[in-house]
């Protein structure tokens, strides 16, 4: 259940802003790579000093700027020195305790989105906490951990597939959500699976442990709603907001993001519903066992 | 359970606006057919290439072009280049999980659906995604299998029965979304049927697999809810959008639909309210059975 | 059951507009009957003919016009054609399974009440729909059946008690909706007083069918709830209205009519409350007994 | 049960206006006292004749009128004259099933509220409705029955304590709705030492009766929620209105008394949530005892 | 559960302003100190009389008062005057049964918030009111005991650490509930922890006693919940504020701390779901247990 508390004791007593790594894992170490490009051109670099980021920010190409690994705080700080960011952003990427939210910088906006990861092992949801920080020619991802999820992503904008090289950095942020939520169908998809097997079982051979399988699943479902439910409102935010850094021509493209976000938590209701009806068949089935128990007993009695 | 589940994960990667088929069946074979007409003509064609349909843009005429079937991704294509559809909206039509909605692109309205069948063999209801593409002079309506249901519509329009003719494709895609509803109450009273049978069933004599007909109803109901209440505010939806497609005479009709669609919602919420009641009186009529094998036993004892 | 759902299905694929009777009932035949006054002067006329109406809609008096029973199709299109009403409203009027509503068509406000009867022979709360066509200067009632309800109101008018012969259609029309919801009362002391026995019986007997009786009790309350409810959306719509047929001066009793439906509202929400709690008495004392019949046997055994 | 349900049916016919007093008592005779001030002079009067009255309303003085029993509905009839108040008002006065409201009548608001009493021979919480009618310079509170719960308050106008000297008839009227919230606390310390007391018993000594008592301390919740929840939009509505009955002066107090009413309904939100989780300890205490008596059983049948 | 009911009834009859101590605890002696700084000094004084205080009113400085005990109803009344407070802000500051709020008086704003405190030794959540004055140059904190919660921020304070120096009184009174918001992990980590504990007991070994523990846990759960919740209001409120005495640069920082408020009902929200699934546990559990015994009388009943 630990992953239902947020642990920001530790943070207790500090001034705002100070950023201190709060999350259910350890940190890893930071990597940096940027990707930079126009129409024609695309660059790829992977800096080993934050520092060098800077020349990012001024540059006439659009850059794409992956921060994968949380532990080099003063990497961190650095970069949030060289864009301009405000103390606090800082203190919620490392924090990785954040609901999915959006705030509007004036100079940037600051994303924080939830990625989903299916453990087979375990048959549990592993979450990872996603920061975007969006400029005006620049968009960088903050990441716990090294990821593939983005790696299509990348190889299309280098390869130029698509509309994808003409447009700016907001496209990116909106392709970048569009692939965090797109996962979220095949997590939801195994957790299906597990949420039908279980069903099956509970009808055809209902065993002693089921019903903590049951309140497990249960409790991915809650973790899961807190997870995507916000993420709603975040996109909402993205397509009401007047900023410049967001395009009109972007707003297509989140409408489309959006209805997937709701799909997905139309998808998680129905699994919660699911679920609180098996508890139901398992009483019954229960009730119905004992009764036939109490049959044979009562014709061995009156034998 | 899986169609309670999106199957999005198929697309995870593919850039935004890539039309690939998601669905909970194959897809079936493309097939168009136009009824073209204003208020002395009517017109039918079966045309054979996509592209034939480009004249029916700008023809003077209002056509209704129907395409069953959603296999030929290329004629698909093709029509969207005629009619100028975005390729997000192409996408959204292959992939038959959506749920309803309204979205207007300013040169055409697009919506999205569901058909709702119910299977006498398996007493399921099944449910198919209609899209329609609503422009000035004509409505197209993007079916995933062949259907009957718009057959008494067709005919009306053919013999000229009614306003029907005098009127343009705004007229029509009311008529389209109104037969939708319509066989909403068809199925709805099939499925209340097998709800009352249950109940019948219940009180006179309990059996054993009883909780799971109704957990299984309990579930069609969960997906029905998720196929028509979206209904309701794409209606609305209809009715306030400020758009030239939809012309103000229209509102009057759309009301009318609109209140079908909160009827059906009504009924759909009370057959949730009867179930939830059913399983009540099966764990009270449980209980009981057992409190008299008990007095048997105990007065076997006694003796 | 099957007054949960509604029996629409017989329609599907007739254009809108074409009036057949849907119902729990079959139509009764059509019987027309005019109160036509002003301060000073009343008179009472029986037209055989629909068409003699039409006078009535030019005449400086006011004039309520009851139609009870909705068999003669033909004669409620006449009525319909003299009085200028939309195809749509004819529909509904004989479509008795529309929810309450109130529609405004400008030159006239269009409103569907449901009366409620208690019938003590089989303790069952029958609901009939009453449809209202309110134009500047007469009031037209649809009623399924004859009935008696009204029968004061006529009495009032014709002998003009009260401020009752001063005022205009509206008021009449109010007048007949306070009728209806103070009849809703009547019928919610008699369903309360149910709702009473069967708990006091519960408490000193609980005999085997009782849950079925609870059963019974509570959906008619999902019957009555969607009965009532909308009403009060209907009559604030009345009270919001700027529509010139509803005169100032009618606000005040609007508002008082406004509170019987929210005191009936909340009657019925205190007897569903009642009645899911008495479900958990009854689960505890079977259980109770159980655990005494254990009990008694525990003892013999021992013995 | 018999206080859930509106006893309305009795008027049913009657037009509106009527005053016929309804309720779950017999009225009490009608007793008038008023209490007449300003800054310099106090003078208390018991008029016999509510023709009496009428001078109070010219008056430059602030007079506070007490009317305790609804029994003599000529006398009310004639206040209702004297002060111009409209004849719903008075139906609403006497018909004590009236939900906490407020109405704006121009020259007066009408107020609705219900007084709690926790009567200690029954464990009961019985209500009595107290309407105020608050003019410029007068307050008209009708009672159904003689209550000394405002003595404190007339003792503190009499003599003179504080700023309610100094103040006009809305203070008064805040004072009055102040003493009433203040005494719902009183009521549900009672009810919560109830709930306390059954909760210990629960877990000591589960006897029998106890899902009644729970049932019935539920009731009252319910009975209790109806009763102050609508208490809240009530003052609400006060702060809002654009009256000048009410004078700016006083929002700030009107801003406290709401805080302890969002107070109040808060304990009855807590104290209906302590009731439903009794429930479950109650049934699983009966499963546990089952559970030791078949242990038992079991080990006599071994031996 | 006595910490659920609202003890006011003791202030009944009382004339509104009437500071009278209200709470669960008897009342601490009261014990003023100032910090008193701009960006070169601080002061830190510890008056003993509350008159002394005046002169922070009025001074170029920024004044930090914290009044720890809430026994010395005079030095309260004293300190009120000096700062010009209204006598219903005093009411509601030594009775500590408030609901956390935000009042806006003009010139001061008067917020009301809950401290939250752990006790291992009775694993009980403790709450203590906390009342914030704020003007254009002081905060004035009222606490009902002596707290070392604010310790770390007056040493920031004091040591000049961050920007804390340059910023006005509003900035203190964001830190000070930042810190009490922050506090707020603490006590629910360790709740958190206790409902682990539980569950992990409920599934290896379900004790008879385990039922009242859950209980326990949901009540305190209500508890945390009506602290909480209000909170979010009040910071909304603060924000939306046009108050002079919020300045711009605030609101980022009330953003933070808005956030932070989200999480911690999340949490909240998330634990009272876990603990409604550890019923369904439990119950099962038990049946589960009541079939073997059965299986094992029926297996010697038939030997």
């Amino acid at each position: 259940m630990s992953k239902m508390i947020s642990r920001r004791s530790r943070k207790a007593g500090l001034p705002p802003g100070t950023p201190v790594h709060i999350g259910q894992q350890a940190a890893e170490p930071t990597r940096i790579s940027v990707l930079s490009y126009d129409e024609q051109n695309v660059t790829q670099t992977q800096p080993t000093l934050a520092s060098e980021c800077e020349v990012f920010r001024q540059s006439p190409l659009t850059s794409w700027i992956m921060v994968q690994g949380l532990r080099d705080i003063d990497a961190l700080e650095t970069l949030g020195r060289c864009f301009g960011m405000h103390p606090l952003v800082l203190e919620d990427i490392v924090n990785t305790d954040q609901r999915p939210k959006l705030e509007d910088y004036g100079d940037y906006l600051y994303m924080v989105l939830k990625m989903l990861t299916y453990r087979e092992a375990t048959h549990e949801v592993a979450s990872e906490q996603l920061s975007l920080v969006l400029g005006p020619n620049f968009l960088i991802c903050f990441m716990e951990r090294e990821s593939e999820l983005f790696e299509p992503l990348r190889q299309r904008l280098g390869e130029s597939r698509g509309r994808i090289r003409k447009m700016g950095a907001d496209y990116i942020a909106y392709s970048v959500i569009d692939t965090v939520v797109d996962n979220y169908f095949s997590v939801l998809e195994k957790v299906g699976e597990q949420v039908e097997t279980l069903e099956e079982e509970l009808v055809s051979n209902p065993r002693r442990g089921i019903m903590r399988d049951i309140q497990r699943l249960k409790r991915e479902m809650i973790f899961l709603r807190r997870s995507v439910w916000p993420l709603r409102e975040l996109i909402g935010g993205l397509q009401r907001a007047d900023s410049p850094l967001v395009s009109e021509s972007i707003g297509i493209y989140l409408r489309d993001v959006y209805d997937h976000t709701i799909q997905s938590i139309d998808t998680i209701e129905s699994l919660r519903d699911m679920l609180s009806g098996m508890l139901d068949i398992y009483l019954s089935s229960i009730s119905n066992r004992m009764n036939e128990i109490m049959k044979v007993l009562t014709i061995i009695a009156t034998i």
